[in-house]
This record gives C-alpha cells, sequence and structure tokens, in this order.
C-alpha cells in the first residue's frame, strides 16, 4: 500500500539512531474555496493529546503546513529518544 | 513534495462530490521490537479532538490499521457535507 511504502523508507534509514518517531498527517480538502481552516488550531490540541502519551519538549515536534485553495495538509514530526516514552 | 502530491490526486477526483474530508495519518516508528503501542489511544483522543471542530458521526470514520515489527500506521477518514462544519 502506498502509505506504507511512504513511512517504512524513514525506518529503514533511521534504524540505526536509536530514536523513536511520531509522524502525524493532517489533510483537509473542501469542496468550497475560502471557508475557514481549522487545521492551525487543531494542530495545538493534537499536540497536547501527543504530550500526554509521550514526553516531548517543543524542540522535539517539527510542524509544516502547506495550503492551496481547498487543501491543507498539517505535517507534525516528534523524534524522541526511546527512554522518553511514558506509559 | 511527495505529501502534497498523494493528497492533490485525492482533491481532483472528488472535487464534485461536495464533500469535506479530512485525512489524518498517524505513523509511529519504534527502534525496538515488542513494545506497547498507543496509536489505537490516541487515535480515539486525537477524533474527540476533531469532533470539537466538526461535526461527525461515528459512521462518518473509517479507521485502517497496518503494522510492522517496528512500524505502525494509522489511517483515519473522515467525510463529511460541507453544512455540518462547525464554524
Amino acid at each position: 500500500m502506498r502509505f506504507k511504502e511512504l513511512f517504512q523508507r524513514n525506518e529503514e534509514t533511521s534504524a540505526s539512531a536509536a530514536k523513536e518517531r511520531l509522524k502525524i498527517i493532517l489533510s483537509h480538502e473542501r469542496t468550497l474555496r475560502g471557508q475557514p481552516e481549522f487545521l492551525p488550531r487543531l494542530q495545538q490540541d493534537i499536540l497536547d493529546v501527543v504530550k500526554r502519551y509521550v514526553a516531548v519538549s517543543n524542540d522535539q515536534v517539527r510542524v509544516q503546513m502547506q495550503e492551496s485553495d481547498r487543501l491543507s495538509i498539517l505535517e507534525i514530526n516528534v523524534t524522541f529518544p526511546e527512554k522518553h516514552l511514558s506509559s
């Protein structure tokens, strides 16, 4: 499956780094132009949720946002050493 | 960028359906095998967050999970008519 291949490439190249990686991608597709966009607000709420599971500081989080007329994509990358895993 | 192209294909094929689409992909890459997996729990929490922004019912949500030794990928698809958009 396409997504799996995409992520698996990551796995192979970083296996030696002893890091956990969490990637969250949100895409919002609208049929009307100029609709209010909620992804930027959603971003902080999702980060708050992630922090319930993993102890991460802000500098371990990278956020990228891409927008076009009817499509917004938010990508959140979190990298942390294994020992920081909570639970 | 690769992700953008991936999602944009969706946009083109569904433009006539007058639906909003939200896709959430979570991937968790571990360096150790057999570690506890938190994606299924994270999934529910993220859906709860999304419901603060968009009025969706459970039957509008499709979830797919793929797991290998050190990589888990969870894909959440939400489709809803535009009028269900809250603010």
